[in-house]
């Protein structure tokens, strides 16, 4: 048994707290996942409040509000960016945008999420959190978009069709703009610019990038 | 014009810190909407930063943790719980999923939410904040399951037929369970159980509903 720890300046309570810092994340490759519900394989360690660790101690390293129980760092994982389906997001600077859409392409089309420049970092607390899991299982890619081969289909309120309607050729890259809309400039071949049909416009990168991929994800699998 | 208000004891401000409370929202039938974005029509009273009130008294009863420029005050609105669509919410607790489904309804499906008892409140301020303005365009309506007409086509991971094979007869009542997965058990007429095609379980009862509110809409339009 190791002893519990019983002082703020353990190597690993502080390691937790850089990984708060994206520098750190970055740095050191790693990230943390706090909860009982959103540990994974292959931790490089845990800590349990009472167990490893004084409970005040885990709680002053937590991210969440409410403190937690259990704290686990791990190595990141980055996917390469391949797949009959990819999801391409353009600058999606929500953290938990970006997880819930890493949640979303796993639930719903057991895709690859592709992070483009100026998105939010997925290692982030509040990103991991979103993804409820779904980080281990599809960690992200990071590309350029005109890296990318495939059918590059754009969400897009303006656009004049709807996802439904166009033909799809796998494989897919479905690219979600900024939660201000902005899409990617530079595609690399072109993007054929779809949107959903809605009574109001009022969903969010996450919602619209669930729909989509609910949409998408049943026209691939109809078609092959 | 009136005078800047420049004290905490003002009744306005008052007003809007008591309606932080659930006892004080239902007592007073109204609620409150923080930013600019998230104001609607007709408020008893509306309170901008710097304008009518000085905005360290705005930011002290603001529920944002960044303070606020706006806060309106308003009326209560309760629809009927009719319409060729509704989506009925058992038992969904967490505030932040209620306002979410009242903005997808709207967003996919024009449709007004059910509120059954144990819902958390729709005019709670993260409901409000996560209905984005949907609760002022499509407001909630109360009731229990069983005092509503129509097809009952609940969604169930543990359901055999997913939702895009079932044939769906107008009105229809998508009712949503809890987030721990909960169905009424007294639906007053059956209730039939249908899934969304999924590669991995790890929706969330918004993004469920999102899915779901999309393609019952769009089976609905298609049919009629």
């Amino acid at each position: 048994m190791f002893p519990v720890i019983t002082s703020a300046d353990n190597d690993k309570l502080k390691t937790i707290r850089k990984l708060q810092q994206k520098r750190w994340r970055t740095k050191l490759g790693l990230f943390s996942a706090e909860g009982e519900d959103l540990q994974g394989p292959g931790p490089e360690f845990v800590l349990r409040a009472g167990v490893d660790v004084e409970p005040e101690l885990l709680d002053a390293v937590s991210t969440l509000g409410s403190g937690t129980r259990v704290i686990g760092v791990y190595e990141q994982q980055w996917a390469e960016p391949k797949g009959d389906l990819l999801v391409y997001l353009h600058r999606v600077e929500d953290p938990g945008n970006v997880g819930t859409i890493i949640r979303s392409a796993h639930a719903l089309a057991d895709a690859t999420v592709v992070l483009g420049p100026g998105c939010a970092d997925p290692y982030s607390p509040k990103a991991v959190r979103a993804s409820m899991g779904s980080i281990f299982t599809r960690p992200p890619a990071r590309a350029e978009l005109d890296a990318l081969d495939g059918h590059k289909v754009a969400l897009d309120v303006t656009a004049e069709r709807e996802v439904r309607d166009v033909e799809l050729t796998a494989p897919v890259v479905l690219v979600l703009g900024s939660e201000r809309g902005e899409l990617p400039q530079d595609a690399g071949g072109g993007l054929e610019a779809v949107r959903i049909a809605v009574h109001a416009d009022s969903l969010n990168v996450a919602m619209a990038a669930t729909v989509a991929l609910y949409e998408v994800a049943h026209r691939m699998a109809a078609d092959g």
